[in-house]
Formats: C-alpha cells, structure tokens, sequence
C-alpha cells in the first residue's frame, strides 16, 4: 500500500517524525506493507510546497538549516497551509500547526478542511480536539476517514488507543493524572531545593516548556488536556475555560516541606469526576502520597488513572518524555490509520 | 452477530464473567450488536452439559450450590470436559480450567483441540501461554480463529492488547513488573507490621492465593506470567524453567526495615533483558525506591513497566484487583474476537 503524506507544520515535532520515518522506511515495508511518499509541505517560516515526491530528509535539513523549502528542485510554492490542504494530493495529513490555547485555531479551521477533502488527518495539536472534537469526529465518520490525536496528551503513550482499542465495553467514570511536565519538573526540582526560577530554567532548557511559560505555569495546558480526554473519554463537550483552574506559581518551598514531612508531595493534579450527573473538571496542585502513582511521576514524566466500571482503577505511565515521544505518536497514529479502522 | 459460547471450567473466575454477560446483555445487543446465548458447560465436579440454549444465570446458581448441572431441563449430560470441547456448537470457547503449573495441562491440551476444530479460544490460564505459546498461536493462525489470553496477566487490565493494539511498530526490548498479588499483599503487610503468617492469612481470606501457597510464595506464579509476557511481547519461546527464581521465603521483618530506612519497599520483581542477544528471565525480592511505579504497587495492584525501542519505558498499572477485574479480561477478549481481527 502505498501512501501519500502532507505535513502541515514542520517544527521539532514533526521533522523528528520525518527523520523516524525515513529511518525505519525498510521496516514499514517489509512489517506492514506500508510505502509512502510526501507530496507537500507547509511551514510558516520556510515556505510551502507541492511536489509529486518530496525528499523528507532534504527538507529537515533545509528547515534546520533556516533555509526556503523552495531550495528543493521540481517542487512548485504552495502559498499558505490552508492552500497546501486545498491542493494537496494526500491519503494523511500530518497537522503541527502552532496552538493558539484560547480559540484551538488555525489548527480547528485546518484539520476541518483536511477531513471535509476527505483526508485523514493525525494532529498533535491539542487545539481541535479540546475545542471542537465532536465536530470533528463526526465529521471524519461522515467522510469516511480517520481523526487522531493520540500525542495531544502523553506525548505516544496510549491514552485515547488504550480507551478505544483495549477497554471495550467498559466505561470510563473519571481520571486524574500528571499532565503537564514543566510544571511537574519545576514542583520536583524545587521538592530537590532548586528555586522555582533555577527549576523554569531547567525546564526551559529541556526544550519541554511551551513559548509563554504562563500557559504552563498557569496550568492552561493541563487544562486544555484535561478537556481533550472529557471530550473523547467521557463523552463530554467541554471547554477549556469549564475547567476550576489553579496553578503552580502559589507553591512555595515551604509547602512542599510540609508536604515532605507527611509523606507527600505536591502534583499539579488534572481531575475529571461526576457527581449527580453533573461532570467537575479541575487543575490544581494537590498533595498526593510520595508513594501513589502520581507521587512517582517525577520529572517531565507523565501518569493518567482512569477510573472505571468493569476495570476498577488503572492507571499508564510515561517515563521521562522527549521529541520522540511525540514523534512515535504520529507514527502509531499513520500505523492505526494504515491497518484502518477495527472490527465493522 | 450471535455468538455461541462454551465455558470449559465454571470456578470462580467463569461464573463471575457469566453474571457480568447476564447483566449487560442489553448492552451488548444496543452497543456491541453482539446476540449470545450458551450452548455448552464442563465442570470438574458439578458434570458437563450440551443443549441448543442453556440458561446461565441457573447454572451459575446450580454450581454455587453444589449441585449437578444435570438438573437443567432440555441439557444433556456430556461426559468430561475433553468431550465437550469434541461435540459443543460453539463459536468461542471460555478455558478456565485449574492450572498445574508444570505442565499446563490440561488446559494446553483443551486450548490445542478447541482451536483445531476452529473454534476461537479465551483463557485465563497462563498455561497454554507460557507452555506452547508458538505452537497454539500458529495454530489459530492457520485455522483462521482467535487465540486470546489477556487474563493471564494482570487480569483484565490491558498488558498483551496494549502492546498488540496500542504500540504499532514498537518493539518491546526488556520489561519489569510487581505480577504477583498474593506477594505483594504479604511483603507490603509485613512492612505495615503484620507477621508473615497474618500476611498469608489476608491474602488467603481474599481468595488471590492460589491453592498451594507455595506457588505464590516461591515465585512460581510470578515467574509463569514472566514466561508468557517474553513469548509473546518479546518473541520468546522460554519455558517457566528458564526463569531464575527465587521467591519471598527469605524476606525478612528486618530486611523489610533497613530497606524502609533507605527509601525503600522490597517487591517480587519480574524482569526480562536482552544482553548480548541472551534473554535472561528473573524473579526476585528486590529494593525499590518507595516512590517509583514498583514502589507504588502496594497490596494486591500490579504494574508492568515495558522498556521499548521508540517510546521509552511505559507502565501499566492496575489497581486492588479482584475477581471482576478477572472477569472483565474474559469480556474484553470475547469483544476484541467479536470485533474481528484488526486490518489487514
């Protein structure tokens, strides 16, 4: 099978995804039959192209290097992203657009136009699944073609793949989780006695920390994230600004040694619960025992407990995320698109 | 779709999934299109039978009271359980038959027979896993028909479907877990101050010990599941044999408190590496750190930590289970072969 990719964004998350593909290109070929070409490309600092065969890595390298994707021979320029998603001839869209975190746009008009051409679409945007996932969704089911997003919320670890594929027949009631890592590697920097401003910086370096620190600090991320997985675990139409959101610039190095002294540490803590019908979702620092799940997600790493019916309390992991980690999203999320939608 | 179900073997675990089928039949018709009704029961000591639509809720009854399950009208008496899997109508086989965990039989032997008459296969018993996983996977293969285990380990909680459905193009280079609750439930007592002998006595009372204890407490119980975690996420063809084993016998009051003095919890550990191409498979009493996912595994949780080439580590982890959280894993598999196999 042979399938035509488009990248719409072309930041750290996507190019280390085009270097992960390239570099498995024999693999995808001889384990899952999957061949693939890119037809286009649209950057906003580096220009936009169409081509009949793109060469991924050359456009890396010319990207890194502060280059015009124009420097690449028998491609024609594409004007503007949502004119590369008009022209583009594309079996999946790759969308890695830039997120404005109080509209989700231009990522929402974006993966709309991609689907409404009838193309798949796999984001790491959190923008459209937090503002618009029910259209979305029904929208690609109208069309026949898939919507992911699994690296819109730990990076490739299944969250929404581990609900979708592997608790059928359960109901998810509630979860909570460590959703954000710059905070959680200021709050354990600072637990280790690093000022918060020494710990910001570490994060910063890290190159984890979104360009306005405050949509970190403030806990809008999690927020935002909180929201995705209401909207597809639980059935939810939620908005980031439904979400009781405080953030982490009120802890001090003094609670988290009251904390220490009980045992406990302080997570910036995402809930999502219902109570007489009426669904809660909150960001706040919480203290939670040292040895609980969240306890032992130090760092920039990441936990989500789902609550459920059938299943009880279960809860996933991610150790210590980096690019990769997101990049592996786009890549499983190409795969279930690839090996196409389960069962009838 | 109506699905005719057999049950090989009606303890606990079985009739626990019979009341959550019962239960949520109008569930499964509205969500799942999924009609069922069962047409065959083998039972060690309450006789096995064969009919056209045998009531289940009746025959749960008739079992917890001890008595035949002949006293079902319409139900013909049908020999042992190796008849029953011979004669039965069925489309899916439930095995849940008792373990003797040196051989795995006869539930390899059950397993072996259902899929030849190309019949899909649901165990719960680690034995056809960690003896003749290849042999009866192949088989299914050939034979067009499911052979699913996911109860094996970790009950219903998500380990062989995540790495099946939710890590495309991951390999799975090493895992390590706490898999056993019956030790984990005394190690992490003793560290409250409960004498191993009270330890034992709970987790007796809660019914998650198998009959003899030893099997628990010698690590033999841990150390089939890390069989059946390398045969089939690491493409081992390892025996329970294979496994360096050592079990809790030799955890002491004492050890338990320097290692609390330090940080740290002692756990049964189940591991898998590579090394220089050798796999080595080990069970053990080890240091952990309070605060890590294996720390956080008190009582009878569980957590698998899979160490993978493209996502890093990711834990699984599942919360106090009981003999529900068994059921459900006998659920989700029979949804996950109603479904159908996934792609291509």
């Amino acid at each position: 099978m042979e399938v035509k990719l488009a990248f719409v964004g072309f930041g750290n998350v996507a190019r280390a995804f085009a270097r992960m593909l390239e570099s498995r290109r024999g693999l995808l070929g001889s384990r899952h039959s999957i061949q693939f070409r890119t037809t286009a490309i649209a950057t906003a600092r580096h220009g936009s192209i169409i081509a009949p065969e793109i060469d991924l890595l050359k456009a890396v390298e010319l990207a890194e290097d502060g280059q015009s994707l124009n420097e690449l021979r028998s491609a024609s320029e594409c004007g503007d992203s949502l004119s590369v998603i008009e022209r583009c001839d594309a079996d999946v869209i790759f969308e890695t657009s830039p997120l404005d975190p109080s509209q989700g746009e231009p990522a929402v008009t974006y993966v709309r136009r991609a689907l409404e051409r009838g193309i798949n679409v796999v984001t790491a945007n959190k923008g459209p699944v937090a503002f618009a996932y029910r259209e979305l969704a029904e929208l690609a089911k109208r069309r026949g073609v898939q919507f992911r997003f699994e690296g819109t919320v730990m990076d490739g670890a299944p969250v929404f793949n581990l609900a979708e594929f592997c608790l059928p027949g359960v109901t998810v009631t509630g979860f909570s989780g460590v959703l954000n890592s710059t905070t959680n590697l200021v709050l354990t920097r600072m637990e280790g006695g690093a000022s918060f401003d020494e710990a910001l910086a570490e994060a910063r370096a890290l190159g984890v920390t979104e360009a306005d620190s405050g949509y970190d600090l403030d806990g809008w991320d999690a927020a935002v994230k909180t929201v995705a997985l209401a909207n597809v675990l639980m059935n939810a139409d939620a908005r980031p600004v439904n979400v009781e959101r405080r953030g982490i610039r009120g802890v001090t190095a003094e609670s988290l040694k009251a904390a220490a002294q009980s045992g406990e540490a302080v997570r910036l803590v995402s809930r999502a619960m219902t109570r007489n019908s009426v669904l809660r979702l909150s960001v706040s620092p919480e203290r939670v025992p040292v040895s609980s799940q969240m306890g032992a997600a130090r760092g920039t790493s990441n936990v989500l407990i789902l609550d459920t019916d059938l299943m009880g309390d279960i809860a996933i992991f991610e150790a210590d995320p980096g690019v990769d980690q997101t990049a592996y999203a786009l890549l499983s999320d190409l795969l279930t698109i690839v090996k196409g939608p389960k069962g009838q």
